[in-house]
């Protein structure tokens, strides 16, 4: 079978089967995609590809993905300074920035504790946390780690961990999704649900 | 929302976005796998997209995919000379390499008619067959265009041009797929299956 392709093709498809969370099907069709796009548009998003590992670091107050020593929303005035949320990843960030929710700032963590994995606070910027925090203009840090065992871990960990600090520490609410059935839901899922319930104001 | 991620990454995922069937969501999730391959591995794809569309183009003698004057399958000694199998793209060919069932040639169409899109005979590779066929070498066609609407037309359309040439013509069967249930099989499949049933040797 391998025989019957071309020789860059192979390599392009190898690569792509790199990518995590692409399988060798996938991987395949993509770089038949590829190849349907044409010399000028493969060109175009063979320099995208470079251009995004050479040209992209961290955020040196948040350490969110930047071009500059600060991200876009650390180097926006509008933004509120006194509120914190703290994330595992970008792709997180990205997740409550499209809510338009919440105007304060944010700290990317690079992942939970996970001994499992031999992840503690040192593989985590968790240093650099208490750092951002330690200059007093900060009043409210949100933990919006995952709502699972992992997530749950490292926000008890942070928000002890922060405790001296005097800063107010939350969560985002646990509940039942919206458009969701109640009949559908995990029994923790609804038991936070109820624990979590609110006054109407009707 | 657009303005959070930094320019290099928006411009890889608008790249990305480009690929046929890749939707602005699997754009994103692609360009953060990327993103994290680390620069050497990003160069190496980057490179193998560069490669891919400036080496291959399509063999003289099938029109597959090829680096070289012919492809792989043209060039191989011990593939049967005399039967040719009609497909409409290389990624069909790549199918039905993989059944490893079929030993002789192909001749690739690059798509199929349609007349709605504006897709007659000039906008395939069929002149080229004719030619490829007229010294009288190939005893059997096999027209293994997709078995839809356009499939079918293209079949019947090449058949007919090629009757005059006294060459065998067939097509793949139809029939229930293997492993599948007979409950749940739409009509006109079911129908061709029992059209085409054949003798069991028991």
């Amino acid at each position: 079978m391998s025989s019957t392709l071309p020789p860059a093709l192979e390599d392009l498809i190898q690569e792509l089967s790199r990518l995590p969370g692409v399988g060798p099907k996938t991987a395949q069709r993509l770089a038949f995609h590829v190849l349907r796009l044409g010399p000028e548009r493969a060109q175009a998003l063979a320099g995208a590809i470079q251009a995004v590992t050479e040209r992209i670091g961290y955020c040196d107050r948040c350490h969110n993905l930047a071009e500059e020593a600060l991200c876009a929303i650390c180097a926006a005035p509008r933004r509120d300074q006194s509120v914190i949320c703290v994330v595992e990843s970008p792709i997180h960030l990205l997740a409550i920035e499209r809510t338009g929710e919440y105007r304060g700032l944010y700290f990317v963590l690079h992942g939970v504790l996970s001994p499992i994995d031999g992840i503690g606070p040192d593989e985590l910027r968790v240093k650099e946390l208490m750092t951002r925090l330690s200059d007093g203009a900060v009043t409210e840090l949100i933990l919006a780690t995952d709502p699972n065992l992992e997530g749950e871990a490292t926000a008890t960990y942070l928000a002890r961990l922060v405790k001296p600090l005097g800063v107010r520490v939350t969560r985002p609410a646990s509940g039942l999704p919206v458009g969701g059935d109640l009949e559908y839901a995990d029994e923790v899922t609804l038991g936070r649900a109820f624990q979590g319930r609110r006054m109407l104001d009707v």
